[in-house]
């Protein structure tokens, strides 16, 4: 797909988180299923809600642009979900399987604040505005999903597998 | 490779973390090539000069810890970088091609920094108190080198990717 400005290219990275998110609305339950801290089971079901909602965003984008949405392989998820998958294969401690499970999350979490943080600058640049507004709630979710993970991490999880 | 605890888990993402330094050794020269404005030059090359300094700072952690140092190939990198491999030859235009190494650039330091942050709380945890101020200076700089990415795209790129 030939990509002539910052137009193409804002339309292309929004195949992309396209792919990202509904793929998570399938990865998430199976991480759900994994975790053993109520807390971190709590924090991962809320952000598929949270997940599924930005997935009807990204629709709404692309209506707002009127494109038809279509969404785009994305390697990069890809290669995050196969090392997610390495890890998880080889703990076998539940606790420790907890601190892993937010490690791989928070690398899931951190592509998509980078996307999300392009994709709002562009937007601003594109004279987009109100897709901006749309992105830029997406982007804070992502955040403060994130920012989550680390407390649930520090208040419990990483010294629960420390002790392991 | 089994993982018993925190402490399995940390090595484990050690051995990560140092195979994206030294791949990134390899692969920014290529970016700095590729790149049309200064601006963007000269940050990946004072980037690429940090890398070399964060590759020595993770062997002087395997060292700290009475371990050889060991890299492990790491997944989500290899399809971070298929993904911008796949744009940049998509982009023909020299400023979009700008736009989208700064997009595919934050994406490899944010995944660097959801590593680092992950690595710098499980040594707090464990004790490793001097490995603890180590991977802070070089989180510190990763956040600093995504900061800087955002200021070049803001300042002069996006506006001229627009434009083109």
């Amino acid at each position: 797909m030939p990509v002539a400005n910052l137009q193409d290219l804002f339309m292309e990275t929004l195949k992309d988180v396209y792919y990202v998110e509904k793929k998570l609305v399938k990865e998430l339950p199976k991480m759900i299923k994994k975790a053993s801290s109520p807390q971190l089971k709590d924090a991962i079901s809320g952000h598929l809600e949270e997940t599924q909602i930005h997935v009807t965003r990204i629709e709404d984008i692309f209506t707002a642009l009127n494109k038809k949405p279509v969404a785009k392989k994305c390697e990069a998820l890809e290669g995050l979900l196969e090392e997610a998958e390495e890890v998880i294969e080889d703990v076998k401690d539940p606790k420790t399987l907890d601190a892993a499970l937010i490690s791989s999350a928070q690398t899931v979490e951190h592509y998509e604040i980078a996307r999300y943080g392009t994709l709002a600058r562009w937007a601003v640049e594109l004279g987009h505005d109100d897709v901006t507004s749309i992105l830029e709630e997406t982007l804070a979710e992502e955040k403060a999903a994130d920012s989550k993970l680390t407390k649930i991490a520090e208040s419990a999880v990483n010294q629960a597998a420390a002790a392991a």
